[in-house]
């Protein structure tokens, strides 16, 4: 099988490389990119010297099966129809097709939706909770990392009505690599190590994500309060959530929901009970892990879930997303527990 | 005047050694110690090499004006009275005399209060908000890191009846020198770095204190979610605050609240709209930070506040108390700002 | 084959559990300890939660192909003959083989030699070193990080007597994770993070193993400066060498040489010149990586070698030895690129 | 007294504001700046709010007392002969008069030299080395960091002949703040982050300045391997020197001579034996800690120095300098211990 990476030369990029570098079925790999075609991977990624990966020219990208998209809103779905034409499956790693509204879409992201007509072929990529409408689809929308690690947590508890939606708390935090390998002072070493921030409040981009998805979960609009956090770390993600229980529900019952909805995924975990998330327990690795407790003077239920960014929260994800879309095993290439420590 | 540390060994104890030891005021300097009397301090800290400080058997403490006891929750109430009964004034950077309540104690802290009778002669020691209180006052109970972050950002907006208290959702983090000294796996470098996780969740100690506080402010007695992080790096601390506004209220109202409670401070700073204070702001210093916005879309207030947990979280804020009671400029060997980088 | 781990919940450990869980090869894999007997693995690391693998009392172990030994210097030693009469091949982690004299053993690790008698039946397992001697081996001393790190740089160059042996400067600079996880004040967060210092100066125990494989290599012995830092980081090794080359030899000859040495190794990269070794290039992978250049003002060459201590310095050379010795593919169960960033 | 900073945007700018800003001496204080004039200061870093700090247009600068430069190279030496003439002692914190030689300048910084006639009245500003030739002088050269953190440990051991010169290894490591402010994919977080590596090797432009000052002790000309690494870190600087004594000298002897040197010296301080530097020690201070021990087996010394690179290695020793070259007392403003942890 021959597939394709544009935008190869970012984090999720090169994070892709390596999956797909060691993954059975791919058999051919195609790095474009219209910055650095014609050179050698590793005269961007120096230890990716003796494996012999070139870079093409964007334009150059022959025809293949599936062709991941890792480049910034926009990029993606002016040229998303003409791959569809040849027959290449498209894995957008970007936001272009997440939301399902193109008015919504140009609210947030300030430009018009290149390929609003597209929105509606799309596949919102998360398997654990739409595996049957993503298998064998030509067009996946790879979710962005906060929503994912939020949507694992709350979907399945909003599906069976076990939380109240008058307030929904989502407190967030990421690692660095997130904010992807741009420069700027905001991500100059001296500026980031030993600090911590929050950014984006009360306006980031995935916010209308993770409300379409949870209104979707519980059949009306909702809001959500989303803060997220930059950590002094690299890779590692961690939503803290706070949210009231629907009335006489209590923290059996909301464990059992996940237990339902979990329990032959290959990579998501609950944690029992008093073992609460770290991000290092997902690093490297494409699992994620889910904790809860029911605080009984304050009625809240608070959840915890943690990714690491670039495996679940990006790269990762559209692997698993490529094997459903392929029929392949859907762990192919993502198997191993994470890098400790 | 003489002053002297019991529990010099600990991080808080060094940071006031750090400070008294540059402090216009303070002539002599005694530190107490039961495990380690008789050596030089720079035994513990070789930083402290040629500054010739000597660490006393505790019971040795001679008499002296000011005696700031940073050891363990039940240590310092239960020689208190003695220590009260010889002239000397009492700052406590630990627990014992922070609630005012004896049962709440027990029912937190596992133990008997040791000296439940002087708990209404203490007086709770966040100077911005009780400043004529601390005033010449022999007991002074320093507040907890979490509370001082959480109190300043709260309490000026409760007593105002500008937030309603049906939820108040306190996300906090801290860096791991809150931890203190004492190793454990769980403060292991290989263990914390590049790692982020929650702790203590729905069952922190400094959740009674915040919530006593507040109820304090608003004049009822009200519960919060409090839900503290370990963020890899080793200094600073961040809360994050979420609540929904009472009728009518609007961001403005918010901001000039804090603004009339804080212009004359020296340590409390509102930072310019969509400014976000960052930990490092506060590194090193006994700075706080504050901003806040209104989310309208869900008509809750998101409020993030940071303070160095050492500084003003601990040992600056009790150097603040020691000002406040002796009667001397309240900054007094507290100038500066934060490091930075 | 039926793999076994003495020694598995430390770090080496662990990632040797990593290692063979995904080894093609293993297809039942044992750990023993003495102090968790009886648990399961998640138990000490959450995150091999559902992966089921149990830990047997030390005394359990069942007979086996290939037993992997993890702990403390002296305790393998003792124990060994009794695996190798079961016909286990033992591969040891620690130092009870690595020094060819009992005496040497005894002056730098403070113990007799538990087990002298079998010092002459093992090899020293660095593969692009002794490829030929470790095939089929039943004693492996796997070496040490720091050795590993150096062997690969200077062997090559001493063996073709390209470098004066004159002064040999070894300057060597490891994560934190190589201490393993074991808890002391030295390994506390908030004692090593943002700080860098040198250890174990002029006696650290790598020497005389480094020591004693340069002397083999040029034939008469020499003696080292070495002298180990700790990063404030968790994974990574780099050496820095000074040494002054042999009359009329230029930086030409020396890359020609590791060239020749290397040219067809999966696991030791030579960068192109002025590209230096960064640690995370190997972080993660079993992958070492090299640079040098001669400096005309001083007549000393600088190399620089970088390595990860747990992978190529210790679990990754490990399963590198265990796939020599069992007739193996060298490189199974160690594909893959450092994990970026 | 009236004192001026050019670059005070840059992090060792930045550093010296916040001394000079509670230097009892200083009564006003003017920022300079072409790119961000007429800002407030705060407008850069928000934690300097509520101080009232304006930045001027360098043009605007008025008649001072002292001037601290510290602009990229190049840019200082072209306007100090003005300043010089208008009364303003200049203190250059750039490499502009720390080279004596003009050739040698143009050699390592590939300029020619704007103000060569000024170099004879520059002085090389190591107060502890040449205290009396800086007393009272008009042009100061302040050292560079590698430079600081080498000589104090090599000058006082080689005037006094206790060390050969055949060779001089120093392996130096700093943390990141050294690199300043400006951004670029090297200084990128999360290219930095758990990562160690050398750079400029054998081509570091502290080269010369290391060895003009080394051959003025000794009395001849002498080249040293110099080789800078970065650390994961924000401060702090540690270098690692090697370097044969000279025939029958002692242990002993070498350590005697530094404590001649430095016994009545406030920054600089021998660790008790065995007690090796942490850059932890100086962190945030301007206190400079050394260590050394005399390897029998190889008849090298190995000796550690370090410094905080932002105030012994630049802004702290360029106040100690105004100090001096005002005549006010030497640590005024400087008072204080590292910041710990």
């Amino acid at each position: 099988m021959k597939v394709g990476i544009l935008g190869a030369t970012g984090y999720a990029g090169q994070e892709l490389v390596r999956l797909l570098h060691r993954h059975e079925e791919v058999k051919e790999l195609y790095l474009g990119s219209s910055s650095v075609a014609g050179e050698n991977y590793d005269s961007i990624y120096p230890h990716w010297l003796d494996q012999n990966i070139g870079i093409l020219e964007d334009e150059n990208i022959p025809d293949m099966d599936v062709l991941f998209c890792a480049l910034p809103h926009g990029l993606t779905a002016e040229r998303t129809s003409a791959f569809l034409e040849r027959g290449i499956k498209v894995i957008d790693l970007g936001a272009d097709f997440r939301l399902q509204s193109a008015e919504s879409y140009e609210e947030w992201y300030k430009i018009k939706h290149p390929a609003a007509e597209l929105l509606k072929e799309a596949v919102y990529g998360l398997p654990e909770l739409y595996r049957q409408e993503i298998k064998g689809k030509s067009l996946i929308a790879n979710p962005g990392c906060y929503p994912t690690a939020t949507l694992l947590a709350l979907v399945p508890l909003l599906r069976k009505r076990l939380l109240q939606t008058e307030y929904l708390i989502i407190d967030a935090k990421s690692g660095v690599s997130g904010a992807g390998r741009g420069i700027s002072l905001g991500m100059h070493y001296s500026e980031v190590n030993e600090n911590f921030k929050a950014y984006g409040v009360a306006s980031h981009r995935h916010t209308p994500e993770i409300e379409q998805e949870l209104s979707r979960a519980v059949g009306s609009p909702l809001t959500v309060s989303f803060t997220p956090h930059l950590v002094p770390m690299t890779r590692g993600m961690l939503v803290t959530i706070y949210a009231k229980v629907s009335e006489g529900v209590g923290e059996e019952e909301l464990r059992s929901c996940w237990q339902n909805q979990y329990e032959n995924e290959e990579f998501v975990h609950l944690l029992p009970p008093g073992t609460w998330p770290q991000t290092k327990f997902s690093s490297g690795s494409n699992h994620a892990f889910l904790q809860l407790t029911l605080d009984k003077r304050t009625g809240n239920v608070v959840i915890v879930s943690t990714i690491d960014n670039l495996l679940k929260g990006a790269a990762g994800q559209a692997v698993q997303n490529m094997n459903l879309a392929m029929g392949w095993p859907e762990a192919q290439g993502l198997k191993g527990t994470a890098l400790w420590p």
